[in-house]
C-alpha cells in the first residue's frame, strides 16, 4: 500500500521459516532479550519482535539517538503487536516469517497468514533499505515530485517503513491497511532531506456506522494529540488518495494518510507517526472482535468478492508504491503483491438494487462523509 | 485487450437488452436480410449480426467501397460469428447484448455471455467511435509513438474495433483473447493517416501441446496466405507484448500480436486483417470442443485461479488499451473491464513443486517454444 511496498521493491532475498529465522539469530536471540528488558528500563514497551531486526539489536542500540534507529525500533514493534493482536482473533493459524535480503544493503521481514479461520490473508511487513537512487526513482518517492540534487545522478538514501494489509473472511469484519515509513536522502551538497508518511484506512464490504466511527474516532485522537488541524487533514489526503477514478469511487471508507512530512521537526513528526502506528491495533482490533462470529448469506459473500476486485483495481491500476515496486528491477514481488486479496470477482455490469445495504456502502464510497465532529 | 479497448473508452451509453435492440431496429432488421442476400450474391458470407451496425446497414451501404465501411462489416461478422460458435458449445447460456451510444460520434455492441456452463465469462466487443482526439492521447493510440500534426491541437479521428476474453470454466479450456483494430486519423494538412492492429493469443491453465500447436498453425496458415515473413514477426511481437514483466512471465502461450501496420497497402493489410478475423472460431472452437467435459481436480482449478490472477495483473499493469481506456475520461468501464475474469486468486509465495504440470507451463511462459516450422 501508498509508499509502503517501496521499501521492500529492491534487491535479492531468500526465505527463511520462522523456525530458521530464530535458528540463524542464534546468539542475538538472548541478547534481544536482555536489550529488550533494558528498553523496559528505559521507558519503552517489552515487545518481542517477529524477527531480529534488519539492522541488527546491537547496531540499533549503538546508534539509539538516531532517528533512524528509534525508527526502526517503532516499525519492529508495531509488526510484532499487530501480529500479535490478529494472531490472538485466529487461535487455528500463524504467522509464516520471511527474511529477505538485499544485495545492495538491508532487507526485510514479511509476515503473512494465509486461509485462517477469521482472517482470510494478512499481512504484515517492514522493510529497511539503503543504498543509492537515481534521480528519476527519487522525485518519484515523493508526492509532491520534488527535484533533489544527485551527485553524478545517485543519491545515497535509506528508507524504511511497515506495511500492512489484512483481508478477512467474514464480509462483515472490514479489510484494514496501514503503512508508516521513513526516508532520508543526501544531496550533492551533504544537506539531508528527510520525510515521514504513512496512514491507516479501513474497507468495508458493508457500511456499519458505528465501527466508522470508532475507527475514524481512534484515528483523530492519535493526531489531536499533536495538532487538531492533522485530522481533518489526513482525512481528506486518505479520500483523495484511495480514489479508484474510474469507478467514481473510493477504496473504503478512508482514515488518514499523509506524505512528505517534514516539520516542524523531526521529533515532533517522529511523535505522531509514533501516535498513528500505536492507533493501528486500538483502531481495528475491536472490530474484528466484535463482527468475526457474525452469520452471513452467500448473497454477503459474493458483494464481498466483488468488493475485493476494486480492491485489486486500485492497487495495481493507482497505488503509488505497488506501481513503483512493479517498475523496479529486481523487486521482492511477492512482498509488494501481498496487499491483494486471496481472491476476487469481476461481474459484468453488476449493479445493487436502491436502497440495498451494497448500494448503501457504494453511496459513502461516492461521497465520503465526516464520521467524528 | 491491448488497444481494442480503445474504441469502448470514450462516451455515454445506454443499456438495451438483445430483445430491446432487435425491437429498435425495427424496419432495418429486414433490410439486413435483405442487405446480407444482396452480400451473398456479391460473394460475402451471409450473418446475421448481434445488433444494428454503429453506422447503419444503409450508410454502409452506400459508402460500401470506403475501407471504414468494409472494416466495419468485417468486425461485425466477427462478433457475430464468435458469438454464434462459443453459444452453441453452452447451449443453456446466451449472450446478453448492450449498445451504447457516443455523445460526440459513434458508439459500441457488448456481447457477454456469463456464468453459463462451459463459459464462465465471454465478452465480444465492438466499438465504432469518431471524432477529435488531442495530440497527446493520437500519440499514445500509436505504439511507435509518432508525432502527428494537429490544427488547433485536435485530430479528426475515427476508431473501430472487435476485441474478445473467452474465460471458460474448466481448467482444461484455455483462455483465449482476440482484437482486430482500424483507425484513421486526419492532419492539419489534410493527409490521412491510417493503420490496423491486431492479434489473437491463448493464455492455458495446463499445456497441452497439440492444442499449442493446432492453435499457432492455425494462426500461421492465416499469415502465411499474405506473406511468408508475418507469422514469425508477429508471433515474436505477441511473446514480446504480453510480457508481466514483474513477474517474468509471459501471459499466455501467445499467437500473433501486431500494431501500427501501413504497408504494403490499405487493401492488402486490410485483407491480411480479414485472414487473421475469420482465423479466431477454428484456431480456439475445436480446443474448446476436445476439453470442455475433461474431469478435472480442485487443485486444478485453484491452479487456474491462481493463473487467473496473473492475467488481471497483466491486463491492469501493462496492458495500453486497457490503461488507455481507464486514463480517459467518460469511458464505457464495464466494456473495457469485460476482459477481466469472473474469479481470481492470489496467493502468497505460491511455488508449484519441480517437474509437476504446473512448472510444465511455466517454463513455456518463461521461455516461449515455437510451435510451428
Amino acid at each position: 500500500g501508498a509508499l509502503g511496498g517501496l521499501g521492500l521493491a529492491l534487491g535479492l532475498w531468500r526465505r527463511q521459516t520462522a523456525l530458521a529465522a530464530a535458528r540463524e539469530a542464534g546468539g542475538e536471540e538472548q541478547e534481544q532479550e536482555q536489550e529488550q528488558e533494558q528498553d523496559q528500563q528505559d521507558g519503552e514497551p517489552r515487545v518481542r519482535f517477529m524477527a531480529p531486526p534488519v539492522s541488527g539489536l546491537r547496531e540499533l542500540r549503538r546508534r539509539r539517538r538516531e532517528l533512524r534507529s528509534r525508527m526502526e525500533l517503532l516499525i519492529m514493534e508495531t509488526q510484532a503487536e499487530v501480529c500479535r493482536a490478529l494472531a490472538a482473533l485466529d487461535p487455528g493459524a500463524s504467522f509464516a516469517v520471511d527474511t529477505w535480503e538485499r544485495k545492495e544493503g538491508g532487507g526485510g521481514i514479511s509476515c503473512v497468514l494465509q486461509d485462517g479461520e477469521v482472517f482470510e490473508k494478512a499481512g504484515v511487513n517492514v522493510s529497511v533499505v539503503s543504498g543509492l537512487l537515481s534521480e528519476e526513482a527519487a522525485r518519484q518517492m515523493r508526492s509532491r515530485g520534488k527535484a533533489l540534487k544527485a551527485k553524478d545522478g545517485k543519491l545515497p538514501f535509506c528508507a524504511m517503513g511497515v506495511s500492512s494489509v489484512i483481508h478477512p473472511k467474514n464480509p462483515h469484519v472490514p479489510t484494514m491497511h496501514f503503512n508508516y515509513r521513513y526516508f532520508e536522502i543526501e544531496e550533492a551538497d551533504g544537506t539531508k532531506k528527510w520525510w515521514f508518511g504513512g496512514g491507516t484506512d479501513l474497507t468495508p464490504t458493508y457500511l456499519n456506522e458505528e465501527d466508522a466511527i470508532h475507527f475514524h474516532k481512534t484515528l483523530k485522537e492519535a493526531c489531536d494529540k499533536h495538532d487538531l488541524k492533522l485530522y481533518p487533514k489526513y482525512k481528506k489526503w486518505c479520500d483523495d488518495y484511495f480514489y479508484i477514478k474510474h469507478r467514481g469511487e473510493r477504496r473504503g471508507i478512508g482514515g488518514i494518510f499523509f506524505d512528505d512530512l517534514d516539520s516542524p521537526s523531526k521529533e515532533e513528526v517522529f511523535q505522531f507517526v509514533k501516535s498513528c502506528a500505536k492507533a493501528v491495533v486500538p483502531c481495528y482490533i475491536p472490530i474484528v472482535k466484535k463482527h468475526r462470529h457474525d452469520s452471513f448469506t452467500p448473497e454477503e459473500k459474493l458483494w464481498q468478492q466483488l468488493r475485493r476486485g476494486r480492491y485489486v483495481e486500485f492497487n495495481l491500476v493507482y497505488d503509488r508504491g505497488t506501481k513503483f515496486g512493479l517498475l523496479t528491477p529486481g523487486s521482492r514481488i511477492e512482498s509488494i503483491l501481498m496487499s491483494l486479496p486471496l481472491t476476487a470477482r469481476w461481474e459484468y455490469m453488476h449493479t445493487p438494487p436502491e436502497s440495498s445495504k451494497e448500494a448503501e456502502i457504494l453511496e459513502v464510497l461516492r461521497n465520503p462523509k465526516d464520521w467524528v465532529h
